[in-house]
């Protein structure tokens, strides 16, 4: 493995994604204040961070828009409340997800919407799916990329023929997701190799979206970064599902580029990501998730084990084995 | 850089350390209840660890022991109180600080002691002084070890001249330290092969205890392991100065010797960690944590600013900056 980058320069073709909507709204049902948007939004334009991701574009035939906030619908006047004409270099981003999203009815021209970037979420067996969906979003006029989850999971030659359809398909870029937070940073290296080869054959970027279950959020990311994987999401204070993201604090904090800037990061964690702690949402490392990690397991089992104040971690690890 | 090990092998040259009381001490002032001591040292023999510091042999004429409790002294009677004769395969440790340990007086002989190994910790510029006092424990009769801290502040040529003087002495083991917790994997594999190379040479062991102010200190630990480093310092739940150390509960996981267990580990955290964090005592990764290890600062700071239960990041930033 050929290191592309020093640590002491930067690479302007790295972008950083702030996905503390989408996937931090999986720990709260996406009810987040307008106020709470209008401040990370303003804290991306100043800390230089390239993307915003202001949630999923679900489908509202398959989830009841009174159950959840309105970022998990995403619709552009939401957006544009928040954003206007967004005349700042932060580019608006939004998750779709293969199979809970009518993208045919939902994505609208690219001129009439605030949206920038799809990202279509989807696991190794739907691929071309995605793709449709991909492709769709690009005729369209937007920016599209799919990002295949759960990877740990997926056999090598899967992923193999995976990267070989998207390498000849219209996206923009793929992204390793390692959902399960149980890729170790020797792993992640090979997976990051193996998409770039496909990446610098067919002229895709690669990204990143990494989980914390065992503290490797970050590792990941800046190892990967120094393979040339360009695409990296990080969240406010790692807020995301179970044991959550990258910090984007930290991230941040170690690349290089002069234009990014930490204060304005670190202002928004104080005003925003504390209280919200302090309100009760919870995220982040603990013991259940480090073992959904250990073990290359969905973290639900750790959620739930966390919603129920259990902490009984032993019988925990022995269930989870139980059920292997 | 040869990579040396699999994940999925094992090395069983691979040493782990619980540095849970002596490094944990540092949050508490050493004060343990007993009961925690005796359930943590068999927590230590029945998931396989292989050492078990007990704390630091401080001097008594420099250190008031009405102000700390006993494991800052780590009185052979105290040790013998919770190990008996040690009737098992854990090693016991005990680390000395160059300049605040009287080692002529109190290191006692090999054959009157629970001890098996002392851990001498210096910085770069006190080599020799670290030299005297591990060779004076050898000569007793125990293995030493010199573990360099603060290494991310040291000087190429100081760390080579240092180990060339490690090499030639009667060390068993150096260690690398990152007590800013300040060491990107990149950095620190770079570190562990000119380590393991003088450990090749001189056929001295290597060692690793990292730091977790930026969330490196498990992805470091693992990393030094796959190219050779040995001895492995982790704590339970992480616990230790400022942001804390590698997990033992994500090491003893990750670890593919089947000697080492996880379960007595978590049984442990349950029953004792958990318990330690809900009394107040502090430890773990946060943001003044992150950024003291982004600009490669003692933890002073850090601790300071949590102490004083300082919530505004962004400031503390600035000073930090400030004081460059």
């Amino acid at each position: 493995m050929e290191k592309k980058r020093t640590m002491l320069s930067y690479c302007p073709t790295i972008k950083v994604v702030d996905a503390t909507i989408r996937d931090g709204g999986l720990c709260n049902d996406f009810f987040f204040e307008d106020t709470f948007l209008r401040a990370l939004y303003e804290t991306n334009v100043a800390a230089g961070v390239d993307y915003m991701e202001f949630g999923y574009k679900a489908d509202k035939d398959i989830f009841d828009v009174e159950k959840f906030g309105k970022w998990k619908f995403c619709n552009d006047d939401d957006i544009r409340s928040i954003v206007g004409d967004n005349q700042t270099d932060l580019k608006i981003s939004c998750m779709a997800d293969v199979g809970r999203c009518n993208y045919k009815r939902d994505f609208r021209k690219k001129s009439d919407s605030p949206i920038d970037l799809y990202r279509i979420a989807t696991y190794i067996n739907t691929i071309p799916a995605a793709i449709a969906m991909a492709e769709h979003a690009k005729n369209l006029g937007y920016e599209a990329t799919v990002n295949i989850m759960a990877i740990s999971n997926a056999k090598e030659r899967d992923i193999d023929m995976a990267l070989e359809l998207l390498g000849q398909s219209a996206v923009d870029g793929v992204y390793i997701v390692d959902s399960y937070g149980s890729i170790y940073p020797e792993d992640l290296r090979r997976l990051a190799v193996k998409y770039i080869e496909m990446g610098e054959k067919y002229h895709k970027f690669i990204g990143i979206h990494a989980h914390n279950n065992q503290q490797l959020a970050f590792a990941n990311t800046i190892e990967a970064t120094a393979l040339g994987v360009d695409y990296l999401d990080a969240t406010m204070s790692g807020m995301g599902r179970g044991a959550g993201n990258c910090a984007m604090e930290l991230l941040i904090g170690f690349l290089k580029n002069p234009k990014y800037s930490v204060a304005p990061i670190l202002k928004f964690i104080q005003q925003y990501m504390d209280p919200l702690k302090q309100k009760g949402v919870k995220w982040g490392f603990s013991v259940p998730y480090a073992l959904t990690g250990l073990l290359n397991r969905h973290p639900g089992a750790a959620i739930d084990f966390t919603k129920q104040d259990r902490a009984d971690y032993e019988n925990f690890y022995h269930e989870l084995l139980e059920k292997f």
